[in-house]
């Protein structure tokens, strides 16, 4: 919320991009949950991964405040969109709302965060497999963007929502992403230095959906959305390239 | 909360001074209210303010929903205690729950926050004057401070609360840093330096409480805890300039 007197804008296009990004691009999160105890909110700090269909990610212990309390009662809120420099109301920022979907160890579905979460924080390697830790899908439901002074905006779940690739040409995502790697070694760092004013560096693609993909270097996490959404892998194998590459 | 297997720590002197550093020394905030209409949190990004008793306070319009929901509701949580470079979740961090109290236009109470405000956040000069805009302060309730990896604590309301300061000999604490600037111009600027490893610059102390002060050079806010509390000004007066100036 931005606290200048303001209107809500109509929901377009931009604000629609701008939002995505601020939610599939943030390596970490405020996240409120609603203390079981008190009733309180209680607003602490998360990485954040994300699934394939849009759903944001977290990866918890049983032993936190927001696991219980998560438990108890699956609404929560997420807050993206980090300050620099200047005036922190002068930055864009999200706040999702969300319901929490807990993750059954061994399942189809925790087989694949575990994979996407691995790509996205090396890192937690060192504890993704304790047993007393697991994940919670975050479904969006409404957010409320903030882009800036007199610029908020309402968006819906259908906003967040990432449709299914058909990936029968290729075997999947992981497939497509080993075959790039093999053919343009630096496909990544050509598009985070074209398209985002990256510093050069090993850009890492981490992942790809029907809307964008994640570039990662160190501890940076850029999300690159597509002008216009793919539906099936051979597009992107052929149009991505072409995006930053001489034509020969 | 941290998401490591952990057990709760005992509170110590170290714990409570870390918790309220990050607290005192926020310049904002991600704070979590109870949407009225939904019942789900909302978490939004707030600047923040600190009264002389050490309620955090902020400054909202009445357009925003967090005012709204404040309005309905006045139980809120507040997270602080950016990260820097690397793993988010190794910086320290705290979760204050706390009940928000709306303050009267023109009270005493909106005369001494709109100062304080002002003195910390120059540019909400824009519109901190504007007739849809009202001070809550938050009173803490308890508090989790995570200090990182493995190190969590619990906090209660007493952790937070500043004594008054005996002022009958200054006139008040802006008269006793009038004469603090007038003798000692550099003395910010020394403190910031010798105990804080800040670099050079007009860091000017903007407010001083019993259990420390306040310092502000461009967007940079230093919270200065002192190693024992002052109970009057007088002995601030003599014993500040001790800390940073050489013995004549």
């Amino acid at each position: 919320m931005n606290d200048k007197p303001q209107v809500i804008r109509d929901t377009d296009d931009d604000a629609r991009r701008q939002a995505r990004i601020l939610l599939r691009g943030a390596r970490f999160a405020a996240i409120g949950v609603l203390d079981p105890e008190t009733g309180f909110p209680f607003v602490s700090r998360v990485l954040l991964g994300m699934d394939s269909d849009g759903a944001a990610v977290i990866l918890v212990s049983n032993l936190s405040a927001h696991t219980t309390a998560l438990l108890a009662d699956p609404r929560a809120s997420l807050l993206t969109g980090e300050p620099g420099k200047g005036d922190p109301l002068a930055h864009p920022r999200l706040t999702l709302q969300c319901t929490a979907e807990n993750v059954e160890r061994d399942s189809d579905t925790h087989i694949r965060l575990r994979a996407r979460f691995l790509a996205r924080h090396p890192k937690s390697q060192l504890y993704i497999d304790f047993p007393d830790f697991r994940f919670f899908r975050l479904r969006p439901e409404r957010a409320s963007l903030n882009g800036g002074f007199g610029r908020a905006y309402h968006l819906g779940s259908d906003d967040f929502l990432i449709p299914k690739i058909n990936d029968d040409l290729f075997g999947g995502v992981d497939e497509l992403l080993r075959e790039l790697g093999g053919k343009h070694p630096d496909l990544g760092e050509r598009i985070a230095m074209k398209f985002h004013n990256a510093p050069e560096g090993d850009w890492r693609i981490t992942s790809v959906d029907a809307h964008g993909l994640e570039l990662i270097y160190k501890d940076i996490l850029i999300r690159h959305e597509f002008v216009t959404p793919i539906t099936n892998l051979q597009e992107l194998l052929l149009e991505l390239p072409k995006s930053v590459y001489p034509v020969p």
